[in-house]
């Protein structure tokens, strides 16, 4: 067997490591309901939405490339930290703190040049103040929204949410697209009418 | 509600079409063997090694987004046509017309020029000759030879597959990246010291 070049070693270990966020679930369904959605396919399903809808952001001139950066690293942090729930208002205190020790132990299984570069894709990412950012923000509030829609409202009906909160929570879409965030408020709209989606 | 643009309506519902991607189950083992890995999935896992190891392609020049989209887009055909294992001589035959019609259906879904512009990055991958394809399907055969390396070799076992057919399935990895070729070569010599690959 021939001496794997270190640097290369370093990166087949994170590519290794990050198996393990096809084992964290998340609170959504997937469409037909059968299961729920873990964060490797839900990363997946983000960069198709980028690819297929980035000409609705706000900002015409944003970078797809680092979009999609973006999405395919944004979860990685919930190998170590899990998935926190964003109505879920106890455990968002601490998820700050337990996502940035993940980024520093999960990051840094690259070489150092990459762990930099990745880790500031994702500081990016978090900080949710650049073009790229917001948009990619905004795709990953939709993305739930839209399968909970397709899913019969089977997640807010579970945890007790009301079309207030999902306003409230997913107004930031409108940062990104407002195109999106139109289409979002269609979603919350029909949900309610459907009866999947308690107006109060 | 408000009306939804038709540009719009359309790219979401090549969106929805597409989270039936995480259904359709390979053959490849995720690496603690618990489940068998879906498309989905396995699409987002080439997307991040893609930005992880770009640096590794024989063609220095190659344009990292183009490969990006190409990996994010093409296991989508396998909604209509399935999964075709790759030792699998019988059901190659047809997978070739099947994935066509598939793409035909599924890539029309959305507006008239997307498609257009889905299905000719689509086919670059499938021709294999360009140097993002070669490094996109380099990473493709890599990826569930290391699943399998990891998963103590359950799927070769399954369809008695031995070291000289991953080699000669495999050797194409050497079009897109001959260090990646190297890698491939010593978890194939790896795997055959464990026991987990007969050599013969």
């Amino acid at each position: 067997m021939s001496a794997i070049p270190e640097r290369l070693a370093q990166q087949m270990a994170f590519i290794i490591e990050a198996d393990k966020l096809k084992n964290i679930f998340r609170q959504s369904y997937i469409s037909d309901e059968s299961r729920r959605e873990n964060d490797a396919e839900h990363s997946w399903h983000l960069a198709l939405m980028a690819i297929t809808l980035y000409e609705h952001a706000n900002d015409p001139e944003l970078d797809l490339l680092k979009i999609l950066r973006m999405v395919i690293l944004h979860d990685i942090v919930e190998i170590d930290a899990g998935d926190t729930y964003i109505y879920d208002e106890v455990h968002k205190q601490d998820q700050a703190i337990r996502e940035q020790q993940a980024a520093d132990r999960l990051f840094g299984l690259l070489p150092e040049d990459q762990a930099t570069e990745f880790r500031s894709i994702w500081d990016e990412f978090e900080d949710g103040e650049s073009p790229e950012a917001r948009f990619a923000k905004a795709i990953d509030r939709l993305h739930p929204m839209l399968l909970n829609h397709l899913a019969g409202g089977k997640t807010w009906a579970k945890h007790g949410v009301v079309a207030s909160q999902v306003r409230q929570i997913n107004q930031k879409i409108e940062k990104g697209s407002e195109t999106l965030w139109s289409y979002a408020q269609d979603l919350i709209q029909k949900s309610i009418a459907a009866g999947t989606l308690p107006d109060q």
